[in-house]
């Protein structure tokens, strides 16, 4: 964790616009279940990390490999030490994608996964969108200033051309560590405008902001939040369907990605 | 971040037990607001590290010093880049935990700071209690297994001598990213029998489990949450005079830490 050394405000700047302008090399996509991350590692053929970009102790996990142009590199936090459930949730996906920003200083981050979709505003079971921007759901702190931090409204990384070619949806994410959605995460989903609800979103899009790696959000409906079933029977029982889905369109994204630069996106 | 290296699971015992019985040498303590943690610095005259244990573009902030026979550091996750404001909540708070213990290895941390505090369970305006235990209070995931996950429930170091000496008050903490409760929170804060609610602890305790770093958990009650006052204002209005207590407690703690290992707090 040595700094990354001082750079000039002009020095900085140039090394932003060369980066938009290069071929992106390396990316980082975060998932948080097994079950999302497999048929993304089977897909790319990538192979698990025996020695581990992350200090020893952590359950996160790295697949990686090469694909054309790009090192793609696949993280998860693996099963929690002493419950083995998969670790989900903002604390895991802040943790592992800060990590893995340190250790692998990647050029785009792909925070991929599972989400309940709002019929109300145009979800159905088994789309896939790409978020425009993310915000937080159940944080409130009703003092000026501290509600905005609050919120943390952040934008996705600007993709016109991805978004044409793939003739993906669009919409806000809202994110909190609850599956379900009380009243009070609902009147707040409501403020954030969101079509889509997820557990990690604007906790990967935190990290990534501090660290400037810009960033987008692939993400598969698996349940209708303003729908008739309970969420957790309707999360589980499409899971493995949409994860199929979901690896579809990042695999989509992958591909378009290659050989273009951030600006070309 | 390089790896530990492997250890055998018999050294690992070894080792573990050694830390147990060996003076107290490195204190990690964290401290969400500058407000609780300036006291703290300037009481034992630590300074601000310039060139930080932290990468480069993070807004934490390490102080450390030297006193008596341990090495103090108290670090705080800085101003919000963008915003300004503290940054609390439970993500900064396992970011910088996380970070620090990587870098300052720790014998044992100490998570300082301010809570609102139950009257029904015995809790008044400026008591300074030490956690018995944590949990979380805003991560309902209603499947089995990841329902206790949620919840994350984690004990605190044991330290019967200590308690015994300074005559805090004991109880148990809840977690929360907000500073109000909404009645799920409420609920989930029963279920938790909790005395105090803060918006760090038990993500403090979560980065601190995986590592096995011994954690104690000082709060100071700003605000009473089943009272009449909005918490917001009660918290505003407290703030500074409840740090104080905090900083004498936290002294008090120090004090009693210096020149003991583990086994004998």
């Amino acid at each position: 964790m040595a700094p990354h050394g001082d750079k000039s405000h002009a020095a900085e700047e140039a090394a932003v616009s060369q980066a938009e302008n290069s071929p992106i090399s390396t990316i980082l996509i975060v998932i948080a279940m097994q079950t999302e991350a497999l048929p993304v590692v089977n897909k790319f053929q990538l192979t698990e990390d025996p020695h581990s970009a992350f200090p020893s102790g952590v359950p996160w996990v790295r697949y990686h490999g090469i694909y054309k142009d790009l090192h793609i590199n696949v993280v998860w936090p693996g099963k929690d030490l002493s419950l083995g459930v998969d670790s989900v949730g903002t604390i895991s996906a802040s943790l592992v994608t800060y990590a893995s920003v340190q250790a692998l200083k990647p050029d785009l981050i792909i925070n991929a996964g599972t989400a309940g979709g709002f019929k109300a505003k145009g979800a159905g079971i088994g789309d896939v969108f790409l978020a425009s921007d993310v915000a937080f759901h159940d944080r409130r702190i009703p003092i000026p200033v501290f509600d905005l931090y609050g919120v943390g409204l952040r934008q996705a990384c600007s993709t016109p051309k991805l978004l044409k070619e793939l003739n993906l949806k669009v919409g806000k994410l809202s994110t909190g560590d609850s599956l379900d959605m009380c009243p009070h995460d609902e009147a707040s989903i409501t403020a954030n405008d969101a079509t889509i609800k997820d557990m990690e979103g604007a906790a990967v899009a935190y990290v990534a902001d501090i660290f400037k790696v810009p960033t987008i959000f692939v993400k598969a409906v698996t349940d209708i939040v303003d729908g008739e079933k309970p969420t957790a029977e309707e999360f589980l029982q499409n899971l493995a369907a949409v994860t199929a889905a979901l690896e579809q369109s990042v695999t989509q994204v992958i591909e378009f990605i290659n050989g273009k630069s951030l600006c070309e996106l």
